[in-house]
């Protein structure tokens, strides 16, 4: 199993980006070849501190990092890259490995 | 859901940390209540640009985020915070947040 966690920095519209990322944004990325979940964080993103310089959080899943790998590398894959650029002008912070568990 | 998302910066001493990690701060991790998985990275931690900052990803997972908040506050979930200070001078950063599919 593999993770994509994208992690959007606060927009100056929370508004707007939150209406763009669910009627837009979801449907582009939920087109992307091998995604097998796709879950958002709800309320607040947090720091054990306190607040984070996040807005929202996703976590993309894969059944592995060759399929993310190829996933985002698909033309579906760089559609939803592409889309992030017009509604996360701010920015986000990405990471993605493969996973095992403990 | 809950996720917790712990993304070490690289250590000066990669062996010496994944051992303690593994011997050490996963027994300690795996007290935290609540605590329903625990996944590790395996391999390295990438951007989609490249390389990424962080050593090893940790997605701790809960049922809800109030338990995820009752968890990283109890004794146990203390001491696994405490011992991070043991084997990662270097820092990590954490970001937690409630989920849900879309």
């Amino acid at each position: 199993m593999a993770r994509l966690v994208v992690l959007y920095k606060k927009p100056a519209d929370p508004a707007a980006f939150d209406a763009y990322y669910m009627s837009t944004h979801v449907p582009i990325a939920k087109q992307i070849p091998g995604l097998v979940r796709y879950e958002i964080s709800t309320g607040e993103v947090w720091t054990p501190q306190g607040a984070s310089p996040y807005h929202l959080a996703a976590v993309l899943t894969f059944d592995s990092f060759d399929a993310l790998h190829a996933g985002l590398g698909s033309p579906e894959g760089q559609a939803a890259a592409r889309d992030i650029g017009r509604f996360a002008p701010e920015g986000a912070d990405m990471v993605m490995f493969d996973t095992r568990d403990v």
